[in-house]
């Protein structure tokens, strides 16, 4: 299964040449990664309370078309893998069901305290398993 | 005296209107002020190491004409006041000596634990003489 | 009548202060006034389109509480004055009834071939005043 | 040969975890590009006004080390390939001679009027040629 959530694109998400910035996309995939886990019965502010942290380790976005301003896209997350430290969330930014851009980002899992790599902990796993996706070739 | 430091608008800066995207000159003053205090020998990190933070109070912007991708700004920036719990920083953008901005930031200072206001600092206040500047009329 | 609409604060809109960074209040206040026009039927976009910017000339905010992560922040909007060339947005961004920030935005309307100063359009102004409110004091 | 530029991380520039958010790390890289061709004697403003555009098609990164405000951030930029209508840039993010993070972005040209894929111009290519470094494995 993947989320969809919507978000309309302000002003200051553009650039001059008239289009989303390029950076401003991973910050769509973070909005959606966030309430993809907020739909599952988690907020990424209680897995932070819990004495977790998800610095990111990797991101790639694959831009196709311009997200333009006042577009209202649909921001699709899903989980690739989840493997010991690490997990992957997969993005698509999508506008009237043409795809705009995609990507993934990978996240490890930290304890916020020491800062040092955790297994990834039960209250994520069991909560982003119906957002499992196989990699499309 | 007043502390001029220059500023490269990037493209992720500007917005569609071709212009720098009105929030980020609050940037821009945060950028000016920053820097003004480390060439009186204070690093802001260090002011916060010392256990203080400056949260803003207040932020006003007056936009005369529009910087552009590209352009090399002057940030100028001087001490309107300090007094007790605030100081006030005032700002201004400047290209080729022609103002496009001006405006300016009060802070008020608190210390980092319990977020109550306190006195500003001398490590702060004796740093920040040389740049004040009455306010113009 | 003042126009209210919802906001999610991302991970990319804090600080390390842990709060939203003040610039940041200037882009929630755009949300605001450009859903407020569309509610009224009129898209910035189209009023783009017709011929018209709107830069901003002066725009000001009081902070008085952080708002944080992931907060679910309400972004108030209404119409200060229009006179002229000039009209005035009047915003507060509230969490759970509580006011954190308030401010506005004096925005000039200018012609987008030429970028001389043009009084407000009808287009503008008609659907504008069912959200006119007194300054208060 | 790489070029190299100096960035001071502004407190805007960082997110709730005390570090640079992630999304802005691809405008680091941006700062990098646009000052390696004016240091080769092309500025991306020109580069525009003679009738190309260069938006982005792909961009990866990879972060070891978190940079953290007031860092004072080498950006090392050099040319990876340019081949028919795309280049790419490789960028590394850098403190005290330190690898924090690295990646890369595809650029595709286009025309400004029709937005349709043209081969690289010689304006661009004969300026990159210096920065062409064979990828790394």
């Amino acid at each position: 299964m993947k989320f969809d959530m919507t978000y309309r694109v302000s002003y200051g998400d553009t650039d001059q040449m008239g289009v989303v910035y390029y950076a401003n996309y991973l910050e769509l995939f973070e909005r959606g990664r966030t309430e993809m886990l907020r739909s599952a019965g988690l907020t990424y502010r209680d897995f932070e309370a819990a004495g977790y942290l998800l610095p990111v380790h990797e991101a790639h976005c694959r831009y196709h078309k311009s997200a333009r301003y006042d577009d209202l896209l649909t921001i699709r997350s899903s989980v690739r893998e989840m493997r010991g430290v690490r997990f992957t969330i997969a993005s698509e930014i999508l506008r009237d069901g043409e795809l705009l851009a995609e990507g993934y980002v990978t996240l490890a899992c930290v304890d916020a305290v020491h800062r040092k790599l955790v297994k990834l902990p039960e209250m994520l796993t069991s909560r982003c398993r119906q957002f499992m996706t196989p990699e499309e070739s």
